[in-house]
């Protein structure tokens, strides 16, 4: 058994109501010596899930600190599993401060952080994944995180590895009766049965693994920069992405001369855009330190926007600078600025860049025209385009990709041991391994480590 | 009746658990087309009070949110007084915004700062006294703040002012009688029982007003400022009055040039501190600037410590500096500072201080000697000595002061009258302006302005 555990469970601040959940075995008898009913039976008396009204004392002064509302819920019904007692009372600092610590007098540790879901995961009252996705949802700032992280909550995730783990099951239970038994041939039924299994498996797994993609552009978001020779409109465009003045637009090339970073939510994609310097040898001392750091940040970026002013001839420094980009192998979107301005380049021009680049297309950001397509391109390449956000299995997590590239990689090899006619103990071996693979994800036979890690992201009081 | 409010009620920010109020006679059937319990009833069926487990979805698109607990309290056993839904989700900004638009879906109104409170005031759930002491109770940061504010919540004011409410009442009726029945000659002990109890009101009024210099001491802090010649030691002392290395302290007459301001709590007396540049006439234009500000500062001080160096010979600076302070007419200090270098001053000399200060005291701000001697000081100034903050009916608020500040003007007129035989029914329109004021703090019978005005400080939410 835990120790029982205390934390204020809502934002810090000033907030008309503020809640301080207690976890553990004692609980009740902590909630109960720190809250008294207005009316009627001790709080321990009450039945639970009933909202008491009562005066919040500290256990020993006996100080009134505030008067509020105490819950209890008795394990295993509850959040964490354990009894658990909720007390709201007024939102100010000093207040929940006070309230707190008079659950610690009364016999409460301090929770750390994440300590209230990790009950929750460690008494089976969620999986790993659905913990992960309540830290997710927590930190959520935009609706499609949110969407994501509440699927992901209420089990979208899970349900989608337990189908995998159920195919490995069956497959495990076919290769075991194979090996003990070997007199009963499994056939060629028998065998193309379990091949045709393992071969759904991967499939899952795999359709799993495409939407990782997906699931980290939302979640994590997308780095990308805005790059391209001085006075394309670099700026411009950052603008109208962010739809906000944010940096300083004028029509002297080499305005641009620090990194400006900011995130923005296109469509529920987050991009983590920067704006970077126009790329040119020159004399400024400050401009070039400037060209410097637009060349770093292009080197980690996993999607660049290069732009072009169309109303201008192509040069060979741009060309020379479109090689260095493609050179990055990283999903890049040519985009024809100043559309508005007409198109100096030529059909032959255009299609060299079409060529080579993911996408191209032809806007102007100070117009907006075009801003719509740009949109849809976004979504096409963090696939949110082909995914219900709300509904559909998609994972985040560079964890559970791991976990489920390393599954892939073991029944790649187990189907190869099985057409290769391999014994079957070596094949039955790969799938177990691979079955561990796929529950470790929800934590379950998992290393401590692992889940010490990712509880310890949480914030306290949840 | 009002329209049906909700907003988030917990503070805003990132925390495990957030909570959404929905005030109004649609709160239930807002909460219910928000809320689908896991299993069961719909919400808008289940008894009160009773936290129900659940999913929250948006009412038009169906689409889910979150997963939550939601608590009905129905009218008038809420705290509004209206029926009351609450809803649990997890607290991210993203989460929390999505739910209460869902309630915005659903029919409800976004509720504007302190409009619960303020239903819980105008359906009597509680008086205007105790609405004040909520929105003290949440802005409280620190423990006297706190305890002070949780007092005048729980009626400590309320009841001190029904006390004097209620021998005004008598006062009136006995004065009635003797209005309405003349030739019932009120007689010699009839005078002297109203002469006493209007006596016995002017008392308690004034033992309520004499409240106000520690009640503001506590819930808005002292305006204090540290002056003095240079090098005599002011920012050592304002550093060891905050607790840490806040102003940078050197041997060189001359070191603070800007005002250093920041709050500290005292023994539960807040002091907003302001450490000035040393007072001298000097060519360095930057300390004359300094200079100007110190004395800018001075002129807006409640309090004042008066620094001198004990170490050095007075100087004829020294006392032209104390001159000024004495006739800004505010408590001061005077403080005999570097006493760990013994004391360069006559006997005659301190006795100079000691007549004209409110307080003199020897420390070393440097060891820590005498700091404790110092609190004191500050306790007894801001009278926290004398009172018991958790208990004692305190006041804090210049209105509730300036109420009873009339009443009490308008109650010394009606003794005056009584004692010259004034016509009886002067005298009672003076008591009945007087119980006016009274009942006024309160919020009885007293201008929509003023309550408009009150609850507008308040945070949304509550």
């Amino acid at each position: 058994m835990f120790q029982t555990i205390a934390a204020i469970s809502t934002p810090p601040g000033k907030g008309g109501v503020a809640l301080i959940r207690i976890s553990g075995e004692d609980a009740v008898s902590v909630a109960s010596s720190v809250f008294q009913p207005m009316t009627g039976a001790p709080l321990c008396e009450r039945e639970a899930r009933r909202a008491v009204f009562g005066t919040i004392r500290h256990p020993i002064t006996g100080e009134i600190i505030d008067t509020g509302v105490a819950t209890l819920f008795r394990a295993p019904a509850s959040f964490t599993g354990e009894d658990v007692a909720e007390i709201t009372c007024h939102g100010g600092t000093a207040v929940t401060r006070a309230v707190l610590m008079a659950t610690f007098a009364a016999g409460a540790e301090m929770a750390g952080p994440g300590n209230f879901t990790r009950r929750a995961f460690v008494n089976g009252k969620m999986t790993l994944s659905e913990a992960q996705a309540i830290g997710l949802l927590i930190d959520a700032d935009t609706e499609s995180r949110r969407a994501l992280a509440s699927g992901a909550a209420r089990g979208n995730v899970s349900r989608a590895l337990d189908r995998i783990a159920t195919s490995l099951t069956e497959v495990l239970s076919a290769l075991y009766a194979a090996i003990d038994y070997p007199e009963e041939d499994v056939g060629d039924e028998g065998e193309k049965q379990i091949l045709s299994t393992v071969q759904t498996a991967v499939g899952d797994i795999d359709a799993l693994r495409r939407t990782y993609k997906t699931g980290q552009a939302i979640a994590e978001g997308i780095p990308t920069v805005i790059a391209g020779l001085p006075n394309s409109g670099k700026s411009s465009l950052y603008n109208a992405l962010l739809g906000r003045e944010e940096a300083i637009v004028t029509d002297i090339p080499g305005t641009t001369r620090d990194v400006l970073s900011a995130s923005a939510d296109i469509g529920g994609v987050t991009l983590l855009l920067s704006d970077t310097a126009g790329i040119r040898e020159g004399s400024d001392a400050v401009e070039m330190i400037g060209v410097q750091r637009a060349k770093d940040k292009l080197a980690g970026a996993a999607l660049v926007f290069f732009v072009l002013d169309a109303g201008t001839p192509l040069t060979p420094d741009c060309t020379d600078l479109f090689e260095e980009v493609c050179a990055l192998s990283v999903p890049t979107v040519v985009i024809f600025n100043k559309s508005d301005t007409g198109c100096a380049l030529s059909a032959e021009e255009i299609a060299s860049f079409t060529a080579r680049a993911d996408y191209t297309l032809s806007l102007s950001a100070k117009t907006g025209d075009g801003m719509e397509e740009l949109r849809r391109v976004i979504a096409a390449i963090a696939g949110t385009d082909k995914l219900d956000t709300q509904n559909d299995a998609i994972i985040w997590d560079a964890r559970q990709e791991a976990s489920l590239s390393r599954a892939c990689d073991l029944l790649n090899d187990a189907l190869c041991g099985l057409t290769v006619g391999d014994p079957l103990d070596a094949v039955c071996t790969l799938c177990e391994s691979a079955l561990s693979e796929i529950r470790g994800v929800d934590g379950r036979a998992v290393d401590e480590d692992i889940i010490a890690g990712i509880f310890a992201r949480f914030c306290v009081g949840k």
